[in-house]
């Protein structure tokens, strides 16, 4: 039953040759890895307008117009890190998130911080994109008699989360074909209605929403103040959840079609300029409509209902719809990236194994679990509101960001030194004094010296098949400089970022991802710590080959019957003349008639009779099994127990209680091994 | 720790000898069992000023009168049933519950019909008698600044759960000793309170509570309408819960010391006069000062309040903390009483037979934590209101109350007719004509016409010690007449209440109780099959003596390490020349390396590679298992599987996931015995 209702929902197995065959056009990459940055347009003027009605409320109703400047400034800050990005995609062709490109270049510490922010980003972007998706129906359905869905988000959420979870249980190609219809509907819907938006405005100048500010909604956690410096770097904070999901490309380029890297680069570009353009353009018509954030409708909602009224209402409605369906594929994004990056630490042992291994259609389903299960409990905890959501979300982000960029500028200087040596090669080579051999030898001691880990152009490689080309080596060179300088600024911004965010976000929220963080790192070093230490124990040295065992086996009992009778059998069969029967004394004339039937039905089998004036079953037989133990000295000791299958489910209850708080007991003992004896009943 | 905390909670283990001391004293039984039908008096009353606000509400404010007059009827059932019960105690001094009665003089179903009837209205007290006791705490909380607590009325009652359960695991003397000093405390209260009621009321004339019908409660599922009979009657049914907790003495009867049965009568007695005075008197008060119900104030608070006011507001409180002090005692009632018909009943194999076995406190714990498992539920389905489960509770009291008094009536009826034998018997013996031995054949034969399965007094007995005493036998002859008539009166006096009851409150819950009876009693009856079925399938009928058994061994192997080299030694050692080790080919290149380490440590058993191109590891072990099974047609296939044993709990999270799947998938299959083969980590 469960496992056809298993079939069901996540379809027929996959054969492991299967696997190559699943792999993403640039078209549906990004729709599939885009989308949690496009998607993010729906919500972060939104937060931008919210902090900013901290001061309107005080009585500074010309603030929202700093929305517009904030905007840009950001988008300024998505294009130096989708530059700098597009240089970690050639880098690491294989997958370059932040958490191997920190690894192999700052360390292992800096690698598993990563890890862990981008962990917790992952879960963050299922409940904070559902959040907001669901609160783009909900704001459709104001005024409409659907309006008491508004108290049900938290519902709704989990049931997308569930559908969400299904669909990739079943495998990426399919996840892809499903969502690429949507996003490309959002993309055409989105600009069509900021190109509208702005043409509408100069048409019928002053035109603005009506103002509403009975329900005016404010940032968590802020008092009505007036505008300060901090306030506005406040609002640039929330404005930065924009960012969210640029990594996501880089994080999975091997699901591309080849050449993986260039279509990954151009994915990215084009994701970028998308963003910038829908995020500028939605800032700016909230300013223009004068639209002010709401408790129960979106800011979006809000002008389109203006733009498209009338004949157009229909449009408005898409809108809405199509807002939905992105920020459901922008939880579906994580549903790619957190599994993937859960197995890269489980295949590095920092991750229980089981996150390593595709289940049977081909993806790693137990990533995919986690997720649904840790995304459902924080919608439900913060009651499936975006904005409650935010402070955590932006500082896990760009720490990723921050120490990927910084990783990729160490990974710049090594590439430089080992091209330095190259050259220096390279000179001796073309003056003759030096074989292929001693180069080779020397680019080793190189990269030895640089305590090299990870040498993307291998020595064999340029010593064998690559003469060296000296034009070559210098194209390197001033590549290798200009990259520095793009993730160098890469770097130094989004730090900039993490301490802005760190500083204006701590107190309402950030500081539980800060938290977490340190709290992930410890796990995944314990786990990585008992793998080591179970290959030390399991090690084969010193074990020359396979010692004899000898051991004695005890069958408890309960009385006489048939499935008794089969595990005496068994324990014979197994250790001919060392097995002893036990029965626990708890009443002294069923004792004594079972010592009667025992010379009739016992084969020759010692009966060891144990009192017990607790009426306990387990104590005087640990105890018993401890003695043995201690006497006999043995390398093993079998307890074989008689235990029913029953032949329905709930039969089973009926029977084995004893059974199995005697394997309980008995479940730690060194040197007992226990052994049920199955007796199945027919009905 | 587990351990510790149970030690901590429930105390010592106590030696099966110490058992016959756990008796009560009367007076302490009164306090044990009488708490149920006592504490009903707390919201009987209650309970029919809700039905009659029904008519009330529609205008007809002169309708409060009626609670008078249905509490005195009530009063006169009570002492039907009471007087019933009584003969009920003589006729069975080892525990007359209605089960008991029920079965041995109606037959089994009429017995489970009962026993369902009383197990569900065991948890029913519990829940109703705690909603009721939270209501008596929240009602005195009502002005004062913890009058927030009406809103937390669920939690307080599963903390009780909680304390009283724990209290009950401890032991039954200890739980009476500790719920004397409460119950005479409400006793006197109590007592007092309506005492000084009626004469306050009588100095100051008119004095009335306050009208607040802004808050009137109705009774759960009326409309407002005006009164009619089946509104009356409708009042009537809901003030019979007062009745519940009657029974509780006659299941008890072991518990008393001797001589059981006439301390247990007495006790009744007792008790029964006391609730009469009580119940009457409160609907009386409820009258007198106009008290309409309310939705966050019980009744018998209102009129507490306006009797004791100014320096006599102490007592008020008095009476509140003693009335949830007895409520608190009557759901310790069932505590005492539904484990051990639990225990009856798994006795006769209709329930699991752990409900049978006694705890280390030689208490039924099974029954116990059932039972507060289940009311526990029933309190937070309903919010912890008495007045939503009132509807469902007082059906399966009076089906029990009218199966019980049925039997009686039998029960006289057969014992008249071994009278009436048994005077012929003593007729011919006076006249020297027939010899003891005819006599014994006479009276076993009209045993046998009778279908006799309870003989209260023996052939054996009569025919042997006791020589025929012809007065006796008369005085018996008339008392078993008066029994018929007063067991008679009680079962068409409780059967008349059932069928108003089921009329009355059908639709207002009782239907849940009606629905349930019936699958309770399917379920005991597939208990009972079982077991029955398994006891012949177990016999050792047809059994000569052990068989030798032959069995092949199979070692699943996930790669080469130490535990699987222990696997490998044990296995070798319950079969020496019957083992393969099994490996399964996720891989190739894995795959190679193993079979080159296998030449050097495999000592000679022979290794299995298996393909599995879905990369499950379960279904090619079982196939293989399967055809192994086929070829050999041996009598046993044992798998020994290598097992970690690891050091820290969560440890074990990181292994042995794949030993978990193959178990349960082999749990099933006949012939297979899966043992696990310890390997234990250090840390």
């Amino acid at each position: 039953m469960v496992t056809s209702l298993k079939r069901f929902l996540v379809g027929t197995p996959k054969r492991t040759e299967e696997a190559i065959h699943e792999r993403l056009t640039k078209k549906t990459a990004l729709a599939v890895f885009s989308s949690d940055a496009l998607s993010s347009t729906a919500y972060a003027s939104e937060e931008i307008l919210l902090v900013l009605a901290v001061a309107a409320a005080y009585g500074q109703s010309d603030v929202y117009y700093y929305v517009v400047p904030i905007s840009i400034l950001i988008a300024v800050v998505l294009g130096i890190v989708a530059t700098s990005y597009r240089q970690t995609i050639h880098a690491y062709p294989s997958g370059g998130g932040a958490y191997i490109v920190a690894k192999e270049n700052l360390g292992t510490y800096p690698g598993l911080i990563a890890a862990a922010a981008l962990l917790v980003d992952y879960i963050l972007t299922v409940s904070v994109s559902l959040s907001a998706g669901v609160a783009a129906i909900t704001s459709a359905a104001q005024g409409t008699r659907f309006s008491g869905l508004d108290n049900h988000k938290v519902a709704l959420c989990l049931i997308l989360i569930f559908f969400i979870a299904v669909a990739n249980l079943r495998g990426v190609r399919e996840s892809g074909a499903l969502f690429a219809g949507p996003t490309y509907a959002f993309l055409v819907c989105f600009l069509l209605m900021i190109a509208y938006g702005l043409i509408y405005y100069f048409l019928h100048p002053g035109t603005v929403a009506p103002i509403n500010d009975a329900h005016l909604k404010l940032a968590e956690g802020y008092h009505v103040q007036a505008l300060t410096w901090f306030l506005l770097l406040g609002a640039f904070s929330n404005g930065c959840v924009a960012l969210t999901g640029t990594e996501a490309i880089s994080n999975g380029i091997p699901a591309f079609k080849p050449p993986e890297a260039r279509n990954a680069a151009t994915t990215l570009t084009a994701m970028a300029i998308l963003l910038a353009i829908m995020f500028i353009g939605t800032s700016a018509l909230a300013y223009l409509y004068h639209v002010h954030p709401h408790d129960n409708e979106t800011v979006i909602s809000q002008f389109a209902r203006i733009i498209f009224s009338g004949p157009f209402r229909w449009f408005y409605y898409m809108i809405q719809a199509t807002t939905a369906l992105i920020l459901v594929l922008a939880a579906n994004t994580s549903f790619a990236d957190f599994p993937r990056l859960a197995s890269l630490l489980a295949r590095d042992r920092f991750l229980p194994r089981q996150f390593a291994s595709r289940g049977d259609r081909l993806v790693f389903s137990n990533g995919i679990i986690i997720l649904a299960a840790f995304s459902g409990i924080l919608v439900a905890a913060f009651g499936g509101d975006t904005s409650r959501l935010i402070p955590l979300y932006a500082v896990g982000v760009f720490l990723s960001f921050t120490l990927s960029q910084t990783g990729m500028v160490r990974h710049w200087l090594r590439e430089g030194q080992l091209l330095r040596t190259k050259r220096l090669a390279g000179r001796n080579r073309e003056s003759g004094l030096k074989s292929g051999e001693s180069f080779l030898a020397q680019i080793i001691a190189e990269g030895e010296r640089l305590d090299d880990i990870h040498v993307s152009v291998t020595p064999e490689a340029i010593a064998g098949r690559n003469p060296i080309d000296v034009a070559e080596l210098r194209k390197g060179a001033s590549h290798w400089k200009r990259s520095i300088v793009i993730n160098g600024v890469g770097a130094i911004a989004t730090s900039i970022v993490l301490v802005v965010l760190i500083l204006t976000k701590f107190i309402h929220g950030a500081w539980i991802v800060i938290v977490l963080i340190p709290i992930l790192v410890a796990m995944f070093r314990s786990v990585y710590r008992h793998y080591q230490e179970v290959a030390r124990q399991l090690t084969m040295e010193g074990i020359e080959k396979l010692r004899p065992i000898r051991h004695e086996v005890i069958v408890p009992i309960s009385g006489i019957h048939r499935g008794v009778i089969r595990a005496l059998e068994y324990a014979k069969s197994i250790a001919p003349d060392h097995v002893t029967a036990v029965y626990i004394d708890l009443d002294e004339e069923t004792t004594k008639k079972l010592r009667e039937k025992w010379n009739q039905w016992g084969a020759g089998v010692e009966l060891v009779v144990l009192a017990s004036p607790y009426r306990s079953l387990v104590r005087p037989l640990t105890r018993y099994i401890e003695r043995i133990r201690r006497q006999h000295d043995n390398d093993m000791l079998t307890v074989v127990l008689p235990e029913f299958v029953t032949a329905r489910w709930w039969h089973q209850l009926l029977h084995n209680q004893s059974s199995l708080l005697l394997k309980g007991a008995l479940l730690f003992r060194k040197g007992v091994i226990v052994t049920s004896v199955p007796y199945h009943l027919e009905k």
